[in-house]
């Protein structure tokens, strides 16, 4: 675990230099660490970036269509794309008037960042591909994690892919067809009797044991990697727009570590030239089941008080969110906001983006959905201001939500006058 | 239904310059229409092509990431892509090391064309993204098909995308997973009391009567701009090699259109001189429980015996293959062949696929990959050739047929003495 047991000068992790905390900024070198020695904050990369616009936008627009044309960006070889990896990303921005129009903003200002086109149809394939490069690095054969879902079965496919061992640890309690996703990629899947906190707290147990050396916990030792992988929605959302950022952003807080590393991503953006430097607002999107950021928000709080998760957005249900207190900064910084909705308006909103758009939403991006529609209904998203939300994973693994209110229209014998008599003709 | 209804002038397709016959070469206008009036014939869109390879090769590699890179070569007008569509394609192709050594073929020389990432993950996408602007050319309000599964919801995405009404029809019995998929994109879904081929007969029933005008049925009076959809595939596998033709392709045969069309989209590239004129080998891929075309390849017959499927490749099981003959005549003129697997191979080969790849495959591609080990054992395909096979689906659709052999490793108490008894430190 010490960062002295990996040579430096045999980690090649691209532009990445070291990392940095984020609370103190004390650096070290890059390893397998993720809290600071000093002050215990969250450990981030820090990089030495390319300094010429014009020829990083060429490069990056000459780069293979997923998360690898941002290869100068992340902390990645440059050869990454040579090796094998589930190469996500560049996945479809939809510009939304049938959306747009339903909701009251203006035509050609909506669009959907649609995250369930990835490999394992969900923005979680862009973190654990980040976190593979990282593995292979500090020579880690075993990939793990602590997963409720769509982690288990990200990490799964993604060491199938780079011929890795993988270990997966869930709650024993998983459905199903979740279990299904995460085992069929042929790796070892743990179920531990309890919660998921159970799990989180067991994996930190392995870690500091002998079995875990060798083990590369995408959301625990190689976290400050695996987090720089939702830059990359930052990337994307901006190039595809034409290099230009939106006004505003709503995206999904679980542990908080998407948004804060796409607000990170912007600002790489501006930084390097690539994007004009404009004001953007970032929303946070939460489960009125599990709000406990959007509660302090709304309270006026810097402190993010735990709670114990119910609702049916289960990917989003972190009752104690690690970067809970950087979205609130980033929402007030911004001028953007944390909301929630209730599981019924999750609902609506799956409903409603798969009606409008023909895109079938995770419960997750019911939040995000419902949320916008609030944040539009109460003038706190402008109509005449462009406005991208994230889905961020897909329908097929929450059918339950939608099972009870979605079915056919009706059960005919064929004939067509049994079709008229249906009233569908 | 008759061609002359629709005004020649008013139709713009792109490239697409009328409907020829596949047997009998007559052609009629741009329309509506499925059959030859001379033969019975199946109509194939016939085109005026670009002339200049190096300008179109410059066009394609600039246009977007997805299917509307190669509008030139569609029947689709030339500003398609600013169009509200699904916007499908472009998918991985996995150059697969850890399959290929697992069956012995040659490294670097298997890759792995996952249409799983496509909008609502099947190969569906990209025949009725085009027959969505085949219908809005036709003046079509209504989309509708007749299916058992991926069909039905990508037509229920694609309506909603494109702002057309949808009316999809299925046999009543259909699993709940499969109604929820398609239903939930708010069309309307009917559930027919009757088999597949009752809910196929009452289509053309529809489309016969007054109910049915301002209906386009992409399987049926879309069918030949539908079909075109499959070149795309052709199209993208010789891109993503460089631009080179594979030596052998392994293809699921369900009513044989796609293996068809993928040899119409090859032919084209090499009479465009986009790629070197050199020989391929297609092979066909069955279920054992539904192979008439296999059985008839293997009997040395031209004729196709319709066959009551029975097998776990449901989106495969078309007992009455409307282009078998022609997959058979490809098959023998390219020196492939079309082979077939039972259901415990197609379970090993989705489970393999996943294990070496980290692709989570349907169970046609289970087929498929069965088919690819068979023909790799055998000899038929050589291990110093390079090959493609196509996953046309995504294993979240078809979870039960992994279910009963995928699970959990081991549930244990949270500690390390019990993960240690457990024996998978
Ligand atoms: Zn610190
Ligand atoms: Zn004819």
């Amino acid at each position: 675990m010490a960062v002295d047991t990996v040579a430096p000068a045999a980690v090649d992790l691209g532009p990445a230099t070291a990392l940095s905390c984020r609370e103190c900024g004390h650096r070290v070198p890059l390893g397998p660490v993720f809290a600071c020695e000093e002050c215990f904050g969250p450990l981030e990369v820090a990089y030495d970036l390319p300094g010429d616009p014009a020829a990083l936008r060429a490069r990056i627009e000459a780069g293979p269509a997923n998360i690898w044309r941002y290869a100068p960006l992340l902390p990645v070889p440059a050869d990454v794309a040579d090796k094998p990896n589930t190469n996500p990303g560049f996945t479809r921005l939809i510009q939304a008037d049938h959306l747009a129009a339903e909701l009251g903003v203006d035509a050609g200002n909506l669009y959907v960042k649609d995250d369930s086109g990835n490999p394992t149809h969900s923005f979680k394939d862009r973190v654990v591909a980040i976190a593979v490069e990282a593995a292979r690095a500090f020579g880690f054969t075993t990939l793990s994690c602590s997963s409720t879902g769509n982690l288990a079965g990200a990490v799964g496919a993604a060491a199938a892919r780079a011929g890795l061992r993988s270990c997966v640890f869930i709650p024993y309690d998983l459905e199903q067809g979740k279990v299904l996703m995460a085992a069929v990629y042929g790796g070892e899947v743990v179920g531990i009797e309890g919660t998921y906190d159970d799990v989180n707290r067991f994996c930190s147990e392995l870690i500091g044991d002998e079995i875990g050396e060798g083990w590369g916990f995408t959301n625990v030792n190689l976290r400050p990697y695996y987090a720089e992988g939702s830059k990359t929605l930052a990337y994307e959302i901006c190039e595809q727009l034409g290099w230009r950022l939106p006004d505003n952003l709503v995206i999904p807080v679980a542990s908080g570590s998407q948004l804060t590393k796409i607000d990170k991503g912007l600002k790489e953006l501006i930084a390097l030239g690539l994007v004009e430097d404009r004001p953007y607002k970032i929303f946070g999107a939460q489960a009125e089941g599990c709000s406990p950021v959007s509660r302090a928000y709304k309270d006026g709080h810097d402190v993010v008080r735990p709670v114990r998760p119910d609702t049916i957005a289960k990917s989003l249900a972190i009752g104690n969110p690690a970067d809970g207190p950087y979205v609130l900064d980033i929402a007030r910084r911004t001028g953007g906001a944390v909301e929630d909705v209730n599981d019924e308006q999750v609902v609506d909103a799956i409903k409603l983006l798969a009606r409008t758009e023909g895109v079938f939403a995770e419960t997750a991006g019911g939040v995000t959905f419902g949320v916008l529609k609030k944040l539009v209904a109460d003038g706190r998203i402008s109509p005449s201001e462009t406005t991208v939300a994230l889905n961020t994973g897909d329908g097929l693994k929450t059918l339950d939500a939608v099972a009870p209110t979605t079915g056919v229209s009706a059960t005919i014998k064929p004939s067509l006058d049994a079709f008229r008599a249906a009233g569908l003709a």
